[in-house]
Parts: C-alpha cells; structure tokens; sequence
C-alpha cells in the first residue's frame, strides 16, 4: 500500500532534514588533515575504509529519525538494522564512496531513501561539499546545485555505441565480473572509472548513460534506484530483476542501452 | 631573470582574469544537453573530444590577454603559439579533461600559467562548477572553494605504502607505461582513477601523495607544476628530469615518495 499524500510530504521533508544533518558531520571533516581509515574488514587485504565522518553523519540522520518519524525502521550502512513498526524503512548510506572522501574528491555522497515491503520509494544522493542534491520519487525528480534547480531526465535517444559508461571498476569485482564489464566497455563510446554514487547521480542528470557495478550492498542502491527510475532510467540486477537487494547492478538511461547490455552481462556472466 | 615585483602582481591579476573568462564560457555549456565531442584525432579510434566550450574558453582568454599583456606569447591548446616579445609565455589548457566535462563529472578544469625561458613561474588551476581556484607561485599556495581559503601544503609525512595514488591510467600510457604503472599502485595503499587535472590539485591540497600520468602536453602540466612545487611537492618526468616538456609525468608529495616511486618507474621501463 503506498503512503498517503500527507505521508509523502512528510517522507520528502524529513529526507532532506536527514540530508542538511549528514552535511553538517560529513563536511566537518572534509579534507581535514590526518583523517585516518580503519580497516573494517580486517583482513588487513581489503581497503574498506569507514571514517569518524561516516558514523557521525549516521549518528545524526538516526538522531533526527528518533524525533521526526519514531516508528519508522532503519537500515544503516554503520549501525545496522532498527525495526518500525509503520511498514516503512529507511535505507541510509551516510558516506558512499570512502575512498573518495578520504582522497578529497567531491564525488562521494550521502544516500537517504525510504522503503515498503515493495522497494524503495524516494530517495536522495546527496553531494555535500559541491552542495548538490538528487532527488527521485513521489511525482519528484530535480537536482539542485550551484548553478541552482532543474529537472532530472536520463537521455532517451543515446544508442549503446554512443553511451558514456561509468563504474568503480577496475576496483571492485571478481574476474569474470570484470570481464563482463570489459565486454561492455569495449563496445560503448567513452568508460569512466571511480565515481562512486555520483555516477548514478549523472545518469539521472542525462549526462551518462550506463553504470555496472558489483557486490553492492542494499544501502549503496535503494537511493540511486529512487533518483533514476523518477527520471525515467532502469534500474536492474544483471538478470533484469530488481535490484534493490544490491549485488550485481546495472542502471542505464533508456530501454535500449538497457537491453544490449544486460545482454552482453547475460553472456559472459553465464556462458 | 625572474619578473620584478610589479610584474608579478600583474601577472597573477591577468592569470585571475584569465580563470574568470574562461569560467563563463565553460559553464556555460557545461551539462548542456546534446552537446557532442568532435574526434580531433580524425582516426576514428582515439577518442579525443573537442568541445565548444574548449574553444570559446581559450578565445576568450586570449582576448583579455590582448588586452592586459599583449607583449606575452601564447601557448594555447586550441590555438596554438602566438610569439610574443616580453620573454614571457602564457601557457593555457581552457579544458583539461574534456571527457570528464562531457561525462557530467565536476573534475576536470581549466589550467592557466605563465612561463619564462626557465620553465613555468606561476600557475592557477580552476574547477568552475565546484567554484575552486588552487593557485601556486610568486610566494603564493592557496585554494579558494566553497568552504573558503586555505593554504595549500602536500602532505610532507606519507610514505610510499600508505601513499594514495591517482591517475588518468588505465585509459591512458603504453603497455609498458601501464605495467610501470601497476607496480606503483600494487605498493601504495589506495589507487584512484580518471581524475585529470584535479589529481594535482588534491596533490597541492594535502589530499593525496602521488599522480602518475604519461603522454602529456605541455599546457597539461605547466600550471600543475607551479601549485604542486608551491605547496612542497615535487614534479618530475619518469627520469628525475624537468617535466614542463610534457611526456611522463610523476607529482609527488615528498621527496620519500618521489624516490621510491622513480626507481620503480625507472626500473620498469628501463629494464
């Protein structure tokens, strides 16, 4: 059952006081000299960095749930799972993309979205030090930034030879993952590497048009699914199902582009 | 003979009034829908795209600076040498990372110097949608962005295993130049991608420690020279020499790091 009006404009409101909040703690620490990563996974192999800024922000956003929407659940990328008992959830990312923010790169985000038993409903990629905001969902999709508000739409007439493909890749993935993406990228016009959520941000901004993608957590996608499908993009796991379970996604700007490459991913993926 | 003091304060007047210029031309057109890249290499294969905005943005510099030092030689990207007769030379790259810029992405820029018979003096390399100017030489090291001014400084106390490097690669290099390439990163803690021109700027911000890049132009590497070297790091071509001739390029944060990362390019494309 989908909210009610009133709720939905509650939904919105408190998403963006989530966003201010993270923005606060995320930029407190921005570049700040010293910032040091742990090595969350322990293994002392993997580079999974989780700084003082990314439980702050969390801390923050669940502070503000705590006052604004009690009985809502929460699932953190920090903090892990709160149950609610309204039916609705919200999936928090409070700093996508750590290797960026500790090199200092402006294309980490903060991901805020608000689920049903169904998927994610709307959602925000928040870009704190550019101070640029995404938002999809409830009959929204804008951006606002520097150069002040406009409407988000994914291109619809850019063809798979032509697109402008983007991934965390060569970082991220198993070897036949990345041989999947390497088919991919050897038939699209231009491959750009290493921007985290912000790449899912351009799509739904008609800049780029495809983004692939592995081993992603739930939070690292539920926002992007939000601010892409309201521009009028899929988003997908790499069978053409949902993708809000995360693992292997692909989000493409039209049906098209969509098709060739899940195809492609089919393939090599399966074959 | 390095320029009197007045014609330092004039210089760095002209180079703020160049980043301004070319800031309303590449702005302008920024994220602009159907904006399409030429092929300049003409081959069909290399993907090396031309904007618009490129051109207009070294036009319009090279009217200010008829105006302001019409006695200074030009070395443009776009439109080549002007011979001048001040023994100065104002070196112009209106913007560096074209497909950064035509992806959407906020990291390219627009690099502006000025060079003597000695090599490069004083350099601004400008980001103008973040609304970031990082300028070095003539005693000056600063950034000014959305959060204020800030003193530049490369981090002095890093060494090569917890270095973070960036770089362009792998899209860019030789074989060769890619292998040289990945025993650096496979030493260093965190590697990142795709950056361009902003990876000196984070270099001269104290954000990361290493860049790596081959097949560069002059005008890619003039302006990053000077704010690298203000802030303390070290530019270098991949044998230790100067690198304002362009080619292989190493920036470092520290004389530690310099070392270790040359004997191993050094080591690799020697051997």
């Amino acid at each position: 059952m989908s909210p009610d009006s009133a709720t939905k404009d509650d939904l919105i409101r408190v998403a963006h006081l989530l966003a201010d909040a993270a923005r606060t703690e995320t930029l407190r620490l921005f570049r700040v000299p010293g910032l040091m990563a742990d090595d969350k996974a322990g293994d002392g192999q993997l580079f999974d960095p989780v700084t003082e800024a990314d439980r702050a922000a969390e801390a923050a956003m669940r502070r503000v749930l705590e006052t604004e929407r009690p009985d809502d659940g929460i699932l953190g990328e920090e903090f892990g799972t709160k149950p609610g008992s309204s039916g609705l959830t919200w999936v928090l990312d409070p700093i996508d993309g750590t290797r960026g923010y500790i090199s200092g790169t402006p294309t980490w985000g903060v991901l805020i979205s608000v689920a049903d038993q169904t998927g994610p409903l709307f959602g925000i990629i928040d870009q704190p030090y550019i101070q640029e905001r995404f938002e999809g969902g409830f009959g929204r999709a804008t951006m606002t930034g520097p150069q002040g508000t406009q409407p988000l739409a994914a291109r619809r007439k850019v063809g798979f030879a032509q697109a402008t493909l983007l991934t965390t890749f060569p970082e991220v993935g198993t070897n036949l993952e990345r041989r999947a993406f390497e088919k991919i990228a050897s038939g699209v016009k231009l491959t750009r590497y290493g921007l985290d959520c912000y790449a899912y941000a351009l799509l739904a901004a008609g800049q780029v048009d495809l983004v692939i993608e592995a081993g992603l957590q739930p939070y690292d996608i539920h926002a992007p699914i939000c601010v892409i499908e309201a521009a009028g993009g899929i988003v997908s796991n790499w069978q053409g199902g949902a993708a809000h379970h995360g693992g292997r996604v692909i989000a493409a700007a039209n049906p098209d582009i969509h098709a060739v490459a899940l195809s492609i991913l089919q393939e090599t993926v399966d074959g």
